[in-house]
């Protein structure tokens, strides 16, 4: 297989990643490009290392994976190349692979060091052209792993924030807001297993209860809703709008799944506070 | 042939088009995806339509178009597979389909209900990912339509705004604002031939008289113009800017097309009242 | 090579660049066909120019490169084939192509009348669909170059904005600005070639000095510095921002290279007379 994937900051505006599809086509004319994204906010490799993990696990096995979301371009930072047992990933050493990679049995790390990789002269701005790319060709090609540089234990990890979990409740927070408006939260649908769906409630840090369903349309039109997402997490959305618009919810605000009961007692609670 | 497009209300700035395309891959590693757009309005299914009826004629014989504008995504709507004497439509059975195929001889209709054909476990909410793309893919690589689940007789359609026509005057309505904010109608061109274009002009709700002419150039920078589009329809264009910023119309807006005589004769009328 | 490159104003919104790809892959299903961008600017030629000349080079050798910027379609304007020893242009003879073909070595220009080469009938609106997608497919599979129309000597050029340069110092302007905010301006990076870059300092309108250094991280966050940028051109950015915002400086906004101990004398100057 010959798909290279692309996942960058560089917006479709100008001519960056055209160019990088030219570079891979000239060097590896076979490659099928792939575009995951090319608008990630400048500089959020947070974002753009979830649009990675969310999607690597749907293409085919050796698919090479490059994210550039690189605000240190030019610095000292290190760019790698990760060997898995599915794929190789290929980006800069600042996290933006790291999510990703939590899924993912991995074999080895490389710095990418080997000057005969790079299209020269190398810019100082423009590692997606003059680095990533010719890199994710030469792989591509069959150009073996061990000569773009030295092998290295381990890369930077961005923390992913761990939900918590009891008898009574479980805690998390929202982690990607997506172009609908949905909020999608830390919180695995495994967290969910064995409680009754029925009884369960979201409550945002607004103390507004949220049912749980299985569907957008499961709450009438206008109303917010949580359900099991695509990605496998649990996803706050609004039917037929925007839930982040209407609730005025944004990434990294809290959110509390309890049983209903306990919902319904302490807005109770809230409301006699508020009524006083 | 192996060629796939993609109309969806997805955007570009998450992962989920590019999911799609992994899991075509996937299943069709030779398939060639060609986007057609994925900026329909969120849940606007009549743009959606509007699109894909737009630029489905102009791929070749055999592509497979999957269309998914799917707000009850979950839900109990249907999803399908069309196919016609040029190529097979894939999508929700919403109308999202419904304008293609009034251009089309349909063979066959068959629901999409085989769980064999589907990406497993079917998520609640990206059926894009889960149903459309697999079965997309699986009929590029020649699996049987007959074997994707039981066919019905017909499809949910969307009512196309049919103009009326008489020997002084054509009315009509705006159906689509692109992205020069040109102002698409839905009077074909063939309303007006062996008519005299010269004499022929525009009247919108706001009774401003614009001239047909051939092209967007044809009236001075500034000027609005209506010229028989790229789609075959009536367009109202402004030369170097937007008819629809310009004018302030907007989708659904009424026009008519009148006699120039007639169009002086009332716009008199009206600088008459308006005086008085 | 099968590479067919698209640069055009059309956007993503609607089903225009997906038309296109559906005529080429009609008539050449091998074509491997990239998106430059389609959001230039409507009608901004000069924009077009830019993002073409930028990246071309990048492309395979024997790449077609289509570029459809054409404020002038269905009037006169002419549309050509432009034959390099690297690659081959279609587009409207505006200047869209001049930019890209200052670089290139030109073995033939030629018109393109030839109506077989073209999608019949042709509209006078939608040429990127009917002349230049078809014409490049054709190429693409062979046809050749001398039967889609006549020969002409040259073709239409927009000024590129030339620097002047002395001992003391360089003068130039902002030609582009990018998707992050970043002013490229008309500096070739050989004007600086043989200066001392640690004496040298960016000024620009509001007399604000900008040190030159090699990276974007070379300054503090929120600080402006001047860089080489990827395109060979000097390229003022700001670590971790957009330039353009902070520095409020734009298109065609005029700028100059001075050696450090000239700015702080003006700037001094400049400062006595505000305080004055």
């Amino acid at each position: 297989m010959y798909v290279i994937t692309l996942t960058t900051d560089f917006g479709t505006k100008d001519w960056f990643v055209g160019t990088m599809k030219g570079v891979i086509l000239s060097l590896c004319p076979r490659a099928v490009i792939v575009d995951l994204t090319h608008d990630i906010p400048p500089g959020d490799v947070r974002s753009g290392a979830f649009a990675l993990a969310a999607s690597c696990r749907y293409f085919p096995k050796g698919t090479i994976h490059v994210a550039v979301v690189d605000p240190g371009v030019g610095s000292s930072r290190s760019a790698l190349a990760v060997q898995t047992t599915n794929a190789i990933f290929v980006g800069p050493d600042n996290g933006v692979l790291s999510f990703a990679l939590r899924n993912e049995t991995i074999k080895s790390i490389r710095r990418l060091e080997n000057p005969v990789c790079f299209l020269q002269p190398v810019s100082h701005t423009f590692h997606g052209r003059d680095v990533f790319a010719p890199v994710a060709a030469r792989l591509c090609r069959g150009f073996p792993l061990r000569k773009v540089g030295p092998a290295q234990p381990d890369l930077i990890r961005l923390e992913w924030p761990s939900p918590s979990a009891s008898a009574r409740e479980i805690r998390g927070e929202i982690v990607y807001v997506d172009r609908f408006g949905n909020l999608i939260t830390n919180l695995g649908a495994d967290l969910l297993a064995g409680r009754d769906l029925a009884r369960l409630r979201v409550k945002t840090r607004r103390a507004r209860p949220i049912p749980l369903a299985t569907h957008y349309q499961a709450v009438p039109t206008g109303k917010a809703v949580a359900v099991a997402g695509s990605s496998g997490l649990l996803e706050i959305a609004l039917n037929g709008g925007s839930a982040a618009q209407r609730l005025k919810l944004r990434l990294g605000d809290k959110i509390v799944v309890v049983d209903a009961m306990t919902a319904l007692t302490e807005a109770e609670l809230t409301s006699h506070k508020t009524a006083t």
